[in-house]
């Protein structure tokens, strides 16, 4: 990426923000592991004696959870009492130095921790408060647990994953818990933003169920419009071909060539300009209807040489192509390697291992990027760093140039300027 | 949702930011989607003609492209002819009105036109300049030509999802697109949200594939780990059982009860305490190396009564369930209808149709969330009115209160320009 001379390295676009996370297991911690790739700094509260259930799920290196080490990577950790006097009166002091509150327990847990969202707009104005749950805090549902599993079978996706004889399969990556953690780090982001213009925080509410919704595409509008539910296909497009998997000489290759030009190109790439002009394939309503002797008549080429051939040739031709790679060929992957998307990360046991980095490239904010090694804490290894701080006076939200309008119930924060070294 | 009587409803937190968006098809204009939703203008700019291809995409609602309106509502739309020097002078003057340019052809297909990343860095350097493309604008890949079917291919969900005797399976809604348009608006918000201290744009790279890699959650870990490719599970959780689906006496259900205490509650409530006994399902990972057993003991108990049945009690209990709904189902799903997550859209023909709303819901925003209408533009639509605004001289970038280190470079339209080279 090209980069300004004169626009000095930061810590990330959000560098200064700071998140008192309260979220455990998936969504939560994917939605602030985000945010801490992006410069803020992330403070997980977690609860005293076990932490965050995840610090128990595999894989395990050495006895230490890499599950939990993917997603906590460069957050500090406190674990809290919320029963005792001394952790509420140290929590309250968080609070008034916090930007973001993230928290994806289930709807009234954080009311009734004393932390809800209604307190909390009262206490602290200027706080944004997310909240992840499986259906939102509005709405029938809004009591009932949704998982990713849950949520991936009620919202409609798994109806449309997998093969049209076979049974509904689940998207083999928790989506519901992806999909609604980056609509809750848009939320967020986008609250931080309106707040440099109008000092109040938002109360950020994502439901699991509505973002599953938000992601279906074109499926709800097809199924109004035609009055049929859309339904399983396989490993092709449904309305595109050739788009989809075909057998060649040693295993399957994808080609997408949706439009005419790119289905010419194919043809003759593979050695049959004729297939362009067969009347069965002229247009691409024409090769949906006639899919499965278009496949049968690419396969006939393709068969006579292996995967990688088509790959090389395809791609001189610019036909977009693929082989379906296992995920060992994702962690030694050029592209991936050459765009620092495998990083290292460790836990408190100091082995490092390999895992995806951050997406987001930001000319300017490369070093976020290229940290060799990315830590996830110990249960509470930063509570003495963490007090130390607050006893201080350090730390204070990142405030916006205009004032509160209600810096009054602000005022109990008696922390007036952050200091940089924070983090 | 909780609302702060003292809070004016406005109109979502991105209002008075404007995106100049020359994107098409899906990821670009899905992004741009969500800014819109969130309050920003968004000016498409189309190709003169035939606009977005998607313009040509089914399914059709009276011979108008529903696909297209689907992601296009609330943008205003202007075709322009780059060749022509009035509409390149015209596009000067939008550029200097816009926040956000966001993008997605192939990497130097901007820079050919003179409009590329490098250009406008240094014409316009108050601008995000957003990306999204297959591969990114780096690395070996980056030439070639990326659409989701390829990126869900070579970035390994696909080798994740289907049946462990079958073949892999598509993710049946655009994942490779949506994942990325989803990376793509945190990096704009973000960026907007860092403008507002330094007051400098930034570039913004989204690759598709690099999505894809970031959203295999602790797949590439595990694989580090354990030297062996995690692979396909049905439609069941990999490392949690019962997590799945179970054959009722009329159709499929989902259970997630993956710890010990749902387990049992499970176990009391479909009618057998002694599952939750049983020394081969005694733990988690005991359960889910015993699945199939346990799918047996499950199913036995579970055949005698319909989905429906299981549904009302298994929730009575608080064990997470769900049936596998098809996408009818979502369109009169209670819970989305409850939180205005199916909403109405209409193109130019005025025929409303349904498709899934914002699920980005905020505090002091609900208005954004109301529109019991939404439009998508017809090709050029609000050439006129964009026309007339600019030549009142109104419309300004939202312009942070600090000031431009580079404003001298931004102060004229007439600023240096590039010819077209390729990157």
């Amino acid at each position: 990426m090209a980069s300004n001379d004169d626009i000095p390295l930061k810590k990330g676009p959000l560098n200064g923000v700071t998140v008192l996370d309260f979220s455990r297991v998936l969504a939560g911690p994917y939605c602030t592991m985000v945010l801490a790739d992006l410069g803020a700094r992330v403070i997980k509260v977690e609860k005293i004696g076990s932490g965050d259930d995840t610090r128990e799920f595999g894989p395990f290196i050495e006895d230490e959870s890499a599950y939990f080490t993917c997603f906590n990577r460069r957050k500090e950790s406190i674990a809290l009492d919320i029963k005792s006097p001394r952790d509420r009166a140290l929590l309250e002091q968080l609070l008034d130095t916090s930007d973001v509150l993230v928290e994806n327990f289930r709807p009234g847990v954080m009311d009734r921790l004393g932390y809800g969202p209604d307190r909390l707009a009262k206490t602290h104005p200027h706080l944004i408060y997310a909240s992840i749950s499986g259906f939102g805090h509005s709405g029938p549902f809004s009591e009932l647990p949704g998982y990713d599993m849950v949520v991936q079978a009620m919202g409609g996706v798994m109806s449309l994953t997998g093969w049209p004889d076979g049974e509904p399969a689940r998207v083999g990556t928790s989506f519901g818990d992806l999909g609604a953690a980056l609509f809750a780090v848009v939320g967020i982001v986008s609250s931080l933003y309106s707040r440099t213009k109008d000092a109040q925080g938002t109360r950020v509410d994502i439901g699991m169920l509505d973002c599953q919704a938000a992601l279906m595409e074109t499926a709800l509008a097809s199924c109004d419009i035609n009055g049929v539910a859309p339904t399983r296909a396989g490993d092709a497009h449904p309305a595109l071909a050739p788009f989809e998997s075909f057998r060649a000489a040693d295993d399957k290759i994808i080609i997408a060539a949706g439009n005419d030009t790119l289905f010419l190109l194919m043809a003759e790439t593979i050695g049959d300009t004729a297939l362009a002009l067969d009347p069965r394939f002229a247009s691409n309503p024409l090769r949906v209807q006639n899919r499965p002797e278009l496949v049968v008549e690419i396969e006939k080429l393709l068969s006579k040489k292996p995967v990688q051939h088509w790959i090389n040739v395809l791609n001189e031709a610019g036909v977009p192509c693929s082989p379906i790679n296992t995920i060992d060929k994702i962690l030694d992957h050029p592209q991936l390697l050459s765009r620092n998307m495998i990083v290292k990360v460790q836990g408190p046991n100091g082995k490092p291992f390999k895992t995806a980095g951050n997406p987001i490239k930001l000319t300017g904010h490369e070093e976020i990027d290229t940290d060799v090694a990315m830590h996830a804490p110990g249960l509470s290894q930063h509570r003495e760093s963490v007090l130390a701080e607050l006893m201080a006076g350090r730390g204070s939200y990142d405030q916006p140039a205009t004032k509160h309008k209600n810096a009054d119930a602000k005022s109990t924060s008696n922390a007036p300027r952050r200091n940089s070294s924070a983090a």
